[in-house]
């Protein structure tokens, strides 16, 4: 049986409350989802690598619940020390909620680019923020 | 006397081969600036620290030249050993470019958002990606 928005969004809540490492995460429910993941490449001086990750990357745009993607690589702004420029490609995903980035986590298309790109990172970090 | 856009731009693409410590780094010039920051409270299980945090990056938006502002806590994604929900706050800005960019870093709006909630963060990383 098909669960209404009410109840849908009470789920999201309480799956907040439960899984929250962080004390301060106690986020209200129904925020966009801001999905920003930093990639190190095994072979950092490969121009070859890094744009087959950007290629793949690009491809994850064809799932239906992204509703936004940039992908881009360090950006020549300021050195300053609490800048981190030690990345090679990064993308930035934004879903309409928490149960949309899991039906993305879990799509073939998704499965399929880590299957294909994960030999071409050395290292990986993702950060989601809920907006408020 | 004001240089033409076409200068400018070539002005950019410069700096960026000058100042990229990364050497994936070599971006196109003209690509849009996501700038995303990750604050680390001084106090973690202060909701006040936390609020008054969020309500100074909120007012970061007054600031011309920033074309899209999202603030943010971790989000209850599912828990992977990839996935960073350490921090905090976040916020995600983006610029048209990195002069833009260089523009906001140095506008009163923002000089002023430091002062008055420096002390609220013991931690911040910054990550600058052009869009490619």
């Amino acid at each position: 049986m098909p669960i209404n928005r009410r109840d849908a969004m009470k789920g999201v809540a309480l799956g907040a409350a439960a899984v929250a490492a962080n004390p301060a995460a106690a986020a209200p429910a129904g925020g966009k989802i801001v999905h920003h993941v930093f990639f190190w490449l095994k072979n950092p001086g490969s121009t070859a690598d890094r744009d087959a990750l950007i290629a793949g990357v690009r491809g994850l745009g064809k799932v239906e619940v992204v509703r936004r993607l940039e992908v881009g690589v360090p950006a020549s702004t300021e050195q300053r020390d609490v800048v981190d420029s030690s990345f090679h490609v990064s993308e930035m995903l934004v879903f309409d909620n928490v149960a949309d980035q899991k039906t993305y986590q879990d799509h073939p298309v998704h499965k399929d680019f880590i299957a294909k790109c994960e030999h071409l990172w050395g290292k990986v970090v993702v950060y989601d923020m809920v907006t408020v």
